[in-house]
Parts: structure tokens; sequence; C-alpha cells
């Protein structure tokens, strides 16, 4: 079996890296091919260090500074990466913003998409993307989109960790945990190159090792690091997954 | 990868065969392990065509021809069966009966258990199965239990369909649709040897028609009979399923 | 069309005069059988103004005087009433419980049942009563019960008010208004014959007048006095019900 | 009492005719008035022969073909209908379309309201219609809408059937079936005349069989065909239903 | 402990008072500072009274009428009071509303949020209103915002009671009651200052009773008039609340 | 006000101690009354170092042992204990266990009771505790328990943490965080005394970090350690929390 086409929409720069970087490093290093679609830059919510920073500030500059960063991320963990530009606190998605979403998963037909968990009330941003992901892909797999003919299948699709310090509060019920032991290093290695949010590497490591724990509580053998994903579409198979 | 050890616990004499035997029936084939537990023979509830005979009845009788029904079902699947005859309509399960069960699985250590999904409000022997399944599986990982040490990973556990006609009141979600294609003759010829049940065959075929649709439509291929489960419990791996 | 059959079944004595009275006098009015099966007599947890009476107490008192009030109760809305004295706080059903409640549905084939919402966390003997009407209304459907044969149609079911201080916590939302502008007072009476409980005519006035507020609001008339119903099962019919 | 006046609500030209044209064929017999507003021809989504097809294809010219066939699926069950060419895929609704959608509602005060179903995430413009039908709803019965003071009641709002490949994704657990026997022949014929979507005969006859076969179980009798409805508002009454 | 800062939102020209302004009057009393910041001034949809009136009626004059009220009722309950003039029925709350209503808390900081429910499906307009609030306080918490740098906290936020006649529908569970005997005369007083909605007065009066009723369940003592909040924020704290 | 009383209802031995044991030692230090329950001794599902151990074992001398440890642990808390040795896996709990734990709830008049959160589905004795402790403070409650005469109040109940690997699969959302700071080296120097379930220490302290993570983004200031805590029952009062 080939390894499969990878597309992850990320609401702010970093959420790629936080929530999947250890998923992405690890498929990237199998040879799959990975491509992080940045919505925003996360300019105003999810930069804290920029603009806690003491030399003059603006959002032109917290977006430049922001997509380096995010750059820099993707390619240590071998994905390439672009940027829409949408705008954070509010992040809004229009008619022509959803088209160009469907375009991007009409050209590349991933096999796995990953993004936001649906239900993130301290974080709408995070909503609006899952929201608008769901539907790009219903439009990009529709015979008349574009005017192109032919039905795409819609690719499986799976959220990864909602906003953590508030994940209670999301129904957030993971169902897979991926196993990132093996690549954790380069994770971190990316979660340092985000350094408007430097808050994000100690974090994510007592993260990384909770959905660990879980996962070998499930497992029944020794797990160090995960990360833990929820899917929105089923399987087809001649098969169950077995432990 | 070997194939996987699985257990299905049924409520009643035909549950197995009419959810999952094409599912066992592909595993059987490929040389994997299928034990069946009947919890119930049906006799009071499922076996409408017995008790609808002219001839003398009794609820005796009744469980002696659905048993035999049953074995010859799981022999045409390829599976063993054994049965507990814990009563149906109401089906109640205290203590020693929870015992017994966690006991089976604890000695046949599954990697995959089919059961029933918790909520069935129009035929609550299934949701009093899904249950005692899920207790007894938690029973039967835990180092005390008969004294014999040692933790059990929990195996994965996966609800095959409530009661179809009844479906939409379940929050029954299929995540796994399984393709049945090459073994429906199999299925089929099982639903014919449990012969108090007729209405079966013609049931279970338009119902395995319809979710071999809905598989068609996520996997963008020709697929005519599936299966369909939700799981209990969560998947850990170093992938993630794609199409 | 004739008038249905209706069977009513009540956790403890004055629940289905407080929740159902002017439903019941509605229909006995118009000719239907009525029958009540009161489950305990609410010795415990549903006479305290019997309870805080000076003179000597026994629950098997209390027990006959609260039989006694309900016998009037039902007498005064047009129901006959049975009691099976299951006692109280804890209400506990077992198999021969449920056996003996499935023989009096298969034995009176109602067209419609009227029973407790299935989810009262602070008074659960509501939910026990739930509970046990959904399994027994399944065991008289099933050819096998009682070796009689022949299947028999599970009856419309539907839930009265939950305990109405908690309403808010237990997901109840009415779908059918019944206006019992035209029996309020014979709802009134029955309710000031329950003279254990006092509190209840006060508090259901208020109730009805609430309950007749949102029904105005849906039907677009003056309508002053209603009971709320959540159904349980669906309906089978050549219409939608129009305003 | 008179027939009802009945609206309908569809997202895409044939969602009315597959989900609900037994119901609508039924009420037309017997001489209610029922209207259909498309709120979109469907042309980019629910149009896949139409796209498949060899010829030079454009957007206008699938509205123009979808609006044919509607207007012959309409005419064939008995119904008028109307076109708002909102777009499809994705739709979206804002202030003066839903004002438009409330002016239709307040100049026709129906009875009754047939829509989609709130939650179809994998076809998120059923979703939208949903929500502006119910919004638009609301604004009609406020005294203050286009200045003309007086109160509308709301109608009885009945949600058909959502995405059906995708069902169990949605909540959606009928509570009203009609049975559509004695027109099956008719649906069939206006489903026909939608011929941009040749799959919907075969697919919605077999479907049409299996809320039948639920029917059949919930009335006790014989039914071959019906629609499956649930609904968004409660019933006022001075009765409850029975089978 | 000082006396808390408190902000309410309130969708319509009378929700704040209807909903909490005993609560409102309550902290007054103590010499807290609250402000209302009216959305719209209901002029469609909550102006009953005004567009019976005989009178020539225009949308401009039904605001400045209801404007008029507003200020009156919250004078009387001791708080001040702004108005955004967004629109009612439909209420639409795009980017530069948002940032708008994120600018008033960053400059208030207040500690206490009041506002609508996020479930009312038949008032959307309140919906609407409580997606904004959740949204604006996340953007007003963000170090980006406005350029200005450093985090503020998110406001405890509480919900006020849901349109009550479709109370059932919403999923609103109170967890908080607040005892309003001592202010109830001023609430009323408020009430009847908002001349265009007379209906409220004695409706409330009777819902505030029945909170009452529902908290002396809760505390075990005589308490007449309660006002119910469920919030969406958690308490941080060395303690738990006791009774 | 003085220090509130409180009782802990624990279905293993060590659940009160990994799960509120700050809490508890916060109270007790400032002169509170706490008195926990331990439902059974865990001594099969909670006791894997003891079974681990090479000499020979029993379930008798799990409980003895278990026993001892959690005796010790609770002193170091500052609370008293009791042990109602229901048995584990599976705990089971009738009518006179119903009645016994009624009577504890009765003589004590807790202003506050900690217990488990009501969905556990792996770990079932959890969620039969949970349940218990609900039923029994309704029996307590009712004037004829026991013959007494006189209703009790409902105490405030809280629910503390479910099990803590399988936490998202729960619905466990937490409304209370209690800050542990000051009495965290207590709560080790606890856990460390339940010797047979070694890997509490370790686990209990990274939890707690979380839990602090959480409750310094809420409270906008610096925690380090916390309990998480979720009510089933409503605050009475003339207040809303502030931050």
């Amino acid at each position: 079996m080939p390894e499969p086409e990878i597309l992850v929409f990320s609401a702010h720069a970093a959420d790629f890296c936080s929530r999947a970087g250890g998923t992405i490093a690890l498929y990237a290093k199998r040879g799959a091919s990975i491509h992080v679609v940045d919505i925003t830059f996360g300019e105003r919510g999810e930069s804290e260090d920029y603009w806690l920073r003491t030399e003059l500030r603006s959002e032109e500059e917290a977006k430049r500074t922001r997509g380096e960063e995010a750059r820099a991320a993707a390619a240590i963990l071998g994905a390439t990466i672009e940027f829409l530009d949408y705008g954070d606190y509010p992040l809004l998605i229009g008619r022509e913003r959803l088209e160009r979403m469907a375009r991007v998963i009409r050209a590349r037909r991933p096999d796995i998409v990953l993004t936001h968990w649906k239900r993130d009330p301290f974080n709408v941003d995070h909503e609006a993307t899952a929201d608008a992901v769901l539907r790009a892909a219903g439009m990009a797999a529709v015979p008349g989109f574009d005017h192109q003919g032919g039905k795409v299948p819609f690719p499986y699709i799976f959220a990864f960790e909602p906003t953590v310090p508030r994940n209670d509060a999301t129904g957030f019920a993971p169902d897979h945990y991926v196993v990132i032991d093996e690549v954790f290093e380069t994770k971190m290695a990316a979660l340092r190159a985000l350094r408007s949010q430097t808050k994000l590497v100690r974090f994510y490591t007592q993260w990384a090792e909770y959905r660990g724990f879980q996962a070998s509580q499930s497992a029944g053998r020794a797990i160090r690091y995960a990360e833990a994903f929820q899917r929105y579409t089923a399987t087809v198979s001649d098969r169950l997954p077995a432990g």
C-alpha cells in the first residue's frame, strides 16, 4: 500500500505542529506527501510572546514573523506549507474563501485530512475552521464544482486536539492514538522554531505524556508519547482494527 | 500480522449471525479463530416462527430448537459456539453471571470483541448484554480477578447493529463498514439455518444492501454488501486508516 | 374511531393524578376506558403530610391511607386503579415484578400507555418505573411470552412530567400539550382527595397555567390550562398533525 | 376539518420529491394546497447525471434543466413550485434572503411546513436551509415584521429525511411515519421526471420499503411504503395520537 | 472582597430586565457597577404592544420608544445602559460588530458577564447574541487585539433564562439560583416601565415564583422569588460552595 | 460562616485520596469535619502492586492490607474513615446496601458530598457508586425514611475525577477547580501511604499540574496544582461567583 496523501488545515500558525506534529513527522519519515494550509497567521490570538516584546509591533509584522516560524516548523517536520491569511480573532469564512479551500482539496485529492474539532467554544476560530473544512470537502466532492464533472470521494477526515486547557468542554473523545515515540525529538525541534509561543514546548511535552499514558492503558504495552485524534468519517475495509 | 482472536457476545440465538455473520465468515476464511457466546436462546422473544407453529410448544423445546439452529449457523460461518442460557425477555445478569462472562474473556484473551450497542430502548436485552460485556471485560482485566495476578489489556470492543426497525432511536452511528461481498452467500446460508426466524433472510439482505450503499458513498467505489460497526474503544497505532 | 384503551403506570400513589389527571378526566368524559397501576403507595417518599402528623405512624398505615386517597382520586377522574405495592425509596424491580407488569399489559392491550420520563435523577423511583414499563411492554409484545404465541403491537407510549422542581435536569421536552380547560376542576377535586400531599393543589395549578401559556404560544389561541407529554414511540398514519 | 395549507422548503431541486413526494401526493389527492420553494436548483451538487453528459455544460444551463425537471415533478405530485436561486455548494443565506423567505411564510400562513433536518454534517446546504426556515418562521411570526402588526402563530414544522447515506450521523429519529402505499406510483413517476439524478428512483424505492417495514413494526399491520418525519414543534390538542 | 464589575449583553430591549433584573438590582443595592449593552431595540420582534397601537407606526419610532423604556428600566434597577442598534429579526453580527463588542469587554474588564443561553431555537436572535458574546470575550482576551499586548482573563460568563415558553427545547439547566425576595418590587417596577411588552409583568412574576419554588427545594428553606442562571465558565477557588 | 460538614463516598480504597485528597486536606486544615466512606477495599481491581508481589495472596489479606493503607492516608489528610466492604469488580448495590448508605447520610447531614462521576464506562464500579449515592441521598431526604418524619435537604453533591486514562469517554467537564498548592505535599504523603498502588504518586502529580494549568488559564494568575469537580446540584445564594 502506498503512503497516503495528507492535507492539514490549521486555524493559526502553530496548530498543525502542536497537535499533529508527531504524526506529520512520522508520515514524512516514511515518504508520505504532507501539505499544511495555515488559514491565518494567528497574528492576534496566538502570538503572545510576539506581542509581549518591547519593540514596536504591528499586525503586518506579526504575520511576517509567524509565517517564518511556521515555515521553519513545517520544514523540520517534513511538510510543505501555504498561508491563506484570512485573519484571526475573529476568523470569518464566506463564499469565496470556502471556494478557495475547496479548490485546494480538489487539486490535491488527499486520502487523509487533519483539522480542528467541531466544538471548541472558547476558541471559536477553531470551530470556524472545522466547519469550513467539512463544507469545502463536500463542495470539492460534487460533480458540478468548477464545471469539472466527476465525483471525488470524501477523504477520511480526522480532528486533532481542541484547545487543550478547555479540553473537557468540547466533547472531544479520541478514537485513535498515534504513537510518536520515534519522532518526538523532531516534534520538539519544530515547536521550538515557533518562537512567538514559547509555552508550547513544555505544555505539549506534558500533554504527549498524558496521551501516551492513555495509549499504554489501551494497548497494554509501554508507550511514552502519543497524539490523539477523533474521526469525522467512517472507515470502509475488509477488516476491523485489532490491538 | 497473525489473524486476531475474536469473541462475539450475542444476546439471543441469532443476533451474531444477522448482524456480524459476514464479518465472522470473512475472518474464518482467513483462518482467524472466532468464538460465539449466545447469552440466551432467544426462546421467548426471537423465535416467532417457532411459536406460530401449530404443534405443542414449550420453552424447553424452544431452547433446544434454537440451540440447534444457532449451532448450524455458527458452523456454516466457521465459528465455535457456546450457550449461557440466561433466559430472555427479561435478560437479567447478576454477580455470578458476570463472573462467568469475565472468565470466558480472561480464558480467551480476545483481540476483538463484537457485541450489542449500548442503547436499544425497544429491545432491552441487547442493552443488558452490552452493559454486561463492558463490565465483564473490565473485571477480566484487573489483576485481582480470580486471584491470578497480572493485568490483561482491554480488547478492542465493537458494537454491531442495534434492532434495525428501531435503529434511529438508538444513536448508533457506524464508524466501520466491513465489505462482505465475497462471503455474502455464506451469510445467507447461515441465516437460512435459523429456521425459527424466517424473516431474517429477506430483511438482512435489504439491510446489507443499504450498508453497502453507504460504504460505496464513503469509499468512492462499488460495494454491494456491508456490515456496520461502531467502536467502544480506541485504536493505538502508528498510522491512521486511509481509504 | 372508538375511544382508545389507556393504561397508566404511576411510581407513587399520586403521580398519575398530578401529571395526567386532566388528560385522564378528559378521556373518561368521552367514554374511554382508563386503568391506573400504582407501582407503590409512595409510603416513604411522597406522603409528607402523613409523616408530619403527630399521631403514631407506621409504613403499613401509611400505605393504607395513601391507597384510600389514590382510590378516591381515580374515582373522581373516572379511572379504575390497582396497586402493586413494590415499596418506594428505593423502588427496585426484578424478574417477577417485570413479568407481572408485562401480564397487565398483555391482558389489557392498551392503545396508549402513560408513564414517567426516563431521566429524573433526583427521583430515581420514576426512572425505575419508566425503565420497567418500556421493558415490560417489550416482553408483552414477544410471541413466546407466557407460551401464548402471537405478537402484540407495542402501544403508543407517552411520558408525563418528571419531578417538576428538578424539571430542567431531566431533558424532558414536551411534544404534545393536552388542553384541560374543560376538566380542570375535576383534576383539582382529585388532587384535593390526596390529603397526604396538600402542596399538590397549589403547585399543579401554577404548573398547569405555565403549560397552558406554552400551549397558547404554540397554538396562537387562548389556553388556560394544559398538561405536557413527550412520546417514546412513533405515530403511523396517513396524515401529519396540523394546528 | 379542512385540509391544511402546506409549504415545503427544499434546499436543492429534487429534495422535496425524494423525501416527501409521497406525502405531498397524498395531501394533493385529498385537495390540500401544497406549495414548494426550491431554494437552489442543486446545479452543482445534485445534478450528477447532468454533469456526466458529454455535451457542453454550464451552470446556467444546469439550472434551466433542473428547473424544468423540478417543475415537472411538482406537477405530477400536485403541488405548485417556485425557485429562489440562491446557489448551492455552498448555500449561504444572509439578511435579504431570510427576509424574502419570511415574506413567503407570512403571505401563505401555512398550517404545516416541511423542510430539512437541522443536522446533516456531510451536506451542509441542508443544514443552512433548516436554520433559515426556522429563523424565517420566527421572523414571520413577530408583530413588527414588515410593519404589519399582528402576530402569526408558528406553523407546525416537520423535518423530512436527511442525506440518507449519512443518516446515522445526523441524529434524525422519526416520530411520524406517513403511509404512502396508495400514492407510491405517483411518487415514482415524479422521481423519474428528475432526469439529472437517475439513481433516485432505485434508492428511494428501497428506502421507502425500509421505512414501511419500520412502520409495520410500530403499527402491527402490513405497510409497504412509508415516509418518515421528525417534528420541530409541539402539537396542541385535546387528544394524544393512538394506533 | 469588593463588589464585582458586571456587564450584561441583552439581545432585545427588555431581556436584561425580564431575566436578570432582580440580580442586577441586588448587586446595585450593594454598590456594584453594572452596565447593560442592548444589542438591538427589539423593534420588530419584542414590541408587540407598540405595534398593536392604532396610531402610525415606523421602525424608527419603535426604536426610539423602546430605547426610552429600556433606559427607564435600567435606571430603576441601578444600571447604566447603551444601545448597539444592530437590528432584530434577524440579528446578524459580522466582523465589525464583533470587534465593537470585544472593545466594550476589553474596556470594562468585567468580573461577571450575563447574557443569553446558547440554544434558543425559536428565538434565534438570542443564539446569535450568545455566540457573539463568547466570541467577543475570546477576542478581547488575546494579546494581539487592538495592538495592545497583554492578556486579559476570561470573565465568568453566566447565561440567564432562554425564551421561557420554549424553555424545554433549549437544554437550559440552571446551576445557580439567585434569591431576589428583597428586590422583587424593584424588578416589577422596572418591568412596568417596559410599556411595549405589558405581558412581561404577570408572566415573570409567575416564573420567579417557579424558580423560587425550585430554589426552596434545593435549599431546604422558604424562598419566594428567584432568578436562574447556568454558567459557561468554571470557578477557580479554594472552596466549593456549600448550602 | 462555620466550616461545612463533608462526606466522601469512594468506590475503592484510594479513590478519595487520588481525586480529592488535596481538597480534603485543605478543609481539614481549616477545621472542617470530613468523613470518608470506602464502599469497597478495591481488593480485586485497584491493588495491582499487592497482586504482583510474590508471597501468597488472598482476597481477605488484600482487603486487610488496603484497609490499613486507606486508614493511614485518611489520617494524613485529616479525615475519619469507615469501610462498607461491598466487594469490587463487580460492585453491586441492592436494597439493604442502599439503606445503609442512606442511614449514613441521614445521620451526618453533610453540607457537601463528594463522590464519583456518573459516567465511567471502563470502570463501572464508579458508576455504581455514583448512582447509589444519588439514590441514597434521595432516600435520606424523604420524610418516611426510617419512620422518622421530617424532610432533610439534599446536600450539595460534587463529582470528582472519573478514571483519568479514560477521561475523554466520560463527559466529565469540571466547573470547579480547587487550588491545592498549599497542601500538595500532604496529598502526596497520603498517596505514598497507599502502597499497593505505587503508580498513583507520579500520575496524580502530573494530573494536578494539568488541572492547575487549566485553572491558571481561567483565573489569569499562576496556579501550580488543582483538583477538578463537577457539581450535580445547584447553588442557591444571593450572589454569583466572581473571579
